[in-house]
């Protein structure tokens, strides 16, 4: 089926199970685009409802965002935009974000632990050399570290990268597997995989909540008792409750790794709006929601994640939908910074729906909200 | 703008923002089956292109599956289909799966242990009075089971449900604030969350990944020595070696919640396909991959996911697109045993994609993979 | 050395290496109980310090108890002596005790998923042989349950135990030698492991923080304002306080399995004083600490201790020095309930020094405690 | 009770209790040294007995050290002793060792993100006067580093502390309260408490785990295949598959923060001997066992410690019976470097005795050792 078209490999398809594609079928990206570079064996595409959030209030600098969620369950887009409603009453959200770099970490066999610190301190005395060399692979790619990490014959090698506006696994992948070849030759040591899990990607880790990956953001707001009272129908004291007893405490017994309610919803939605990895909502929805009360009464409310991969070029951020998406946030046009502001955007997103649906179980709402928007099957 | 027409809405953010919405107003989808449903603040459509890989073969019983993938990650399809093909020649894949049941864990304040005990001897005692009660609430659901579990002030009831073809969640929500109401009247405590966060929805948890949630697969495969050699380009003793450093020495090392190279990836793009909620590929990627050396010298290759949350009716399965992909599947017809079967499909995939990029990360091809499809940035 | 008195033993080694063990070959201990037993090439005692806290007010039934503490770190009794006075003052400690079973898990090689379903079944089938068979090992001994988990060639059975007043690992081990002897001969498999660290015995992890092991215990106490004052030095808000960012959101971030101040200091003096296993600390100091402000100001404060492995006879709880240890606490006389009756105390004294702990920690007395007693490098 | 002498108090207590504490009574430790350092209240001891194992043989410089072990479990030091040979028989057991510093992280509460900015911005500005300060509190202690994380409003601050020959637990928390005060005083922020859980003192953590504590520990051997079968009494290949489905799956399913069959007996009893503080037992039996076949047929067998909390002076190193343990091992006199050759100790005879039970699992043998030696309760 390789070589067919698009609709040719549809067509082929739908009369082998005597079935109809003519949805997915319906689509306006560019096949040549696609090919060789986002998807094989194309036969037209999934349509994902595209909803509208906010405006967001951004601070530091201050910043409206109309936010493009795409996803199929009900009520998620309205929570969202009832936490940016919220939020912007209120002075708006206050973002701090922190560029930790992609990682990419192989795995050597080394032959004992002699032969590891060996190559440890030799990877200490040609760091340079080594930086010169990945970094030609591209000409975004920067190399930040080398860490190891030594367990009886297997030796990690954690390579972490600025790898500017690209999430940029790709970049990393290759740039490593240049410095993997070279320490392969001057060291004659093999290496067994060139991901050992100690990246780590696409995986829930405590390394990458603990060290962070990709991009770490923290958001904060400071809700006025009224706005909480007038737009998200119950008290800061219910909601610091739930953030307690549900968020903490829960969390604590289940063996959670993520303490927060809803991170991976809008993370997943935002994420498949501007063309990210979808299988980076795994670890880009680890993280802390807390909530306090203010001595005036107002309701302090913080989201933070530490692991998120995102960019604005490269990957699904050409595609046309996703590239209209970008543009909704300003972004996908290449300008430096882009990529942190996705991630501030992201962060304060996470914020707003987070706020939202946690004053929603506060308020005893939760069913309410999905009875009228998102019901589906009595 | 929420009584405006998709159409008048979309036009009215691209005209605030000066930009172009062309491709995303470009759906087949029907917004009125959309709206109060799957997204609100409509806007259009996300493109995902949509790939097909396999056929797949599953045994017992025997089937073939070409398998719906929507992603844009350049590699992935090329992948799993490799995976598919080695697993077909050898014989195909044989999937167990068991239903575990959808959860739903309320928290309770009580005032103290004592408290905690009477509503528990209360809950054993009423247990028919709440099935019957929750049981109302929807003509598909049974509750199984409701496990309590206290810690100081705070009391948790695990309430589990079979949902039959849907992935149930709503429906579990429902029928769970049905039961605490009746909990609430008869013994005067306070519910202070419909969730817990000991249900776990969509978090990555270690009570999900020992006791299983919605639907629990394991899928194992035998793969002959030659077929391994010339479809996958390396040795079953290779392939072992990157299982063992990376998968568990590599995932104990990082702290990690799945001992896998990526799942996250096959379950991303299935699940995107088939309408799944995409906020369930946190748990739906959780677990174990195994590899061995047969006496003979083939592949023993295996993938454990206890937490599949997914259906073949409700959310966003019944959208155009979605509908075709489970057609593609045989599936969505609303034959009981769907969702099992779809489950059963999705370990066979995790499978072949896992095996995939375990050869070649052996074969040290993985860099040459991306290089050929899917590249991008440099 | 083996065929040598502890003297001539102790004295070889002294003129070996030109050393004195005078003091380790002080004691009081019968070396022909200890032989064989729980000691080989035994050369004397190790002389642990003994001192007494309390007394500890428990309730239902009440009871006040004297607590033995075997310790070398200086401010941990007199901290729990001032947990004691606070909580029986307040009128005393409520605890809950709920035998979870002494748990081994073997590990079996199975050749395939079928394998491991036709052993499972089996199983379920032949449970009451399994039963009779394995209680003839011992007469204290029941079987409670066979708790089946797979993933690849690998099957786990996690066998549990009422070992009535043994802490009773051993007893639990050899039932489950002779229950794996039988299935090995019955189904032709075979037991790669007796333990499969699915027990899980003397490690941390989430299994047995989740579903509990040997004794699970709750604690609870409600202090008073004025006694928070006066014996504490702080303030219920404060401590409130201290547990919400210690020991949830501290632990939270930093990964830990154990939501607490210091467990482990009190179990390790409670096990080393009445002849505990000392590795079983690992998994006895699991748990979670939570305290709450009454609406009338007063403290709620409780510990959550779910895998407490402990005993009232065998292992070391025969020795001279810690059976004396047990008549403190009116126990090791071989009546039925002594070891839950410890369990509880072991609950009660946790709860006393957890809150003392807690209480310096707010009042910032912590240093102040240290310097007072068992200060000692500067 | 407090002004009574040890005996006084002894004889109240048995009066009280119409017990006899004979045998508590009876000791050789001086009441003086102890009172006031390492235990209030005190009665008396508890007699644990101790054995020894060895020699075990170190390398780099090569070493042989008597073994010194308190224990009350059966088979324990016949096992340890067991692999002291075989290693002994092997050439000996490599060992690395990596000063991590004892760590101290108390939080701070701050009101926003902007204040914990500003408060991480002091402190690496006025790095070197912290410095001044906290190494004034004593002549052994040196500030490593100190760390910042923030969550909401949160703000922990991990100390690092290079503490000598001492554990440094009690130094590393007053000189941290040296640096809070001139914190708070600076910069008008509260500490709410000296230790955060951020620290990880005594509890089980992932951070401990990936970035190491107090001394970081890597040992290995090759057994040679002749050794493994004359005196493990099984093969190479049947320990590796014990290492595999035990420490790797059986962990991973369990959730287990540790990969190892029984790290925490042998390092509980060497600080038991050697005057540690026993809670410190938690943290010091995390890790990961591995096991390989070497080509020519050898048992490569490795043990990794990540943080192991231990000293030569201070604590209970100075008892009388602990201080000859010491002296068995040459240790206890001062030098420079001590601490860190207990830690190699610790390292090798980990390795000893985890190899020696996984001997005994892989030959089947596991209950004819307990049975032969330290049986109990039928």
């Amino acid at each position: 089926m390789k070589n067919l078209s698009v609709s040719q490999r549809s067509q082929l398809v739908a009369e082998k199970l005597k079935i109809k594609l003519e949805n997915i079928a319906n689509f306006s990206l560019d096949p040549n685009q696609i090919m060789g570079r986002n998807c094989e064996n194309m036969i037209g595409v999934t349509q994902i409802p595209l909803g509208i959030a906010g405006p967001i209030a951004v601070k530091l600098p201050a910043r409206e965002y109309y936010l493009p969620l795409a996803t199929t369950e009900g009520a998620l887009i309205a929570s969202v935009n009832r936490g940016c409603k919220a939020t912007r009453l209120s002075g708006g959200i206050r973002v701090k974000v922190e560029l930790k770099g992609v990682t990419r970490a192989p795995v050597f066999k080394v032959n004992n632990l002699a032969e590891a610190e060996k190559l440890i301190t030799w990877i200490k005395k040609n760091f340079n050399q080594l930086k010169q060399q990945v970094e030609a692979t591209s000409r975004y790619l920067k190399l930040l570290d080398i860490e190891p990490f030594i367990t009886g014959k297997n030796l990690f090698l954690r390579f972490s990268y600025d790898t500017a506006e690209a999430m940029g696994m790709n970049m990393a992948t290759i740039a490593t597997q240049q410095a993997v070849s070279l320490i392969e030759l001057k060291l004659k040591v093999k290496c067994v995989s060139l991901s050992g899990n100690f990246c780590v990607d696409k995986k829930a880790s405590w390394l990458n909540f603990i060290q962070g990956r990709g991009k770490c953001v923290w958001a904060e707001a400071r809700l006025k008792k009224a706005v909480v009272k007038q737009v998200l129908k119950t008290t800061p004291e219910k909601i610091v409750e739930v953030v307690l007893r549900k968020d903490f405490v829960g969390s604590a017994m289940s063996g959670s790794l993520g303490f927060n309610g809803h991170f991976a919803n809008i993370v997943a939605a935002l994420f498949l709006a501007t063309g990210q990895d979808m299988a980076h909502v795994v670890e880009g929805s680890l993280g802390i929601t807390t909530a306090e009360l203010e001595t005036n009464g107002d309701l302090y409310f913080s989201v933070y994640l530490p692991s998120l991969m995102l960019g604005t070029v490269g990957g699904g951020t050409g595609l046309a939908t996703q590239k209209e998406a970008l543009a909704i946030l300003g972004l996908g046009q290449g300008k430096k910074g882009e990529a942190l502001e996705l991630a501030v955007i992201v962060g304060a997103a996470v914020l707003a729906g987070e706020l939202s649906l946690t004053a929603a179980l506060a308020a005893g709402h939760l069913v309410k909200a999905h009875e009228k928007l998102g019901r589906g099957s009595k």
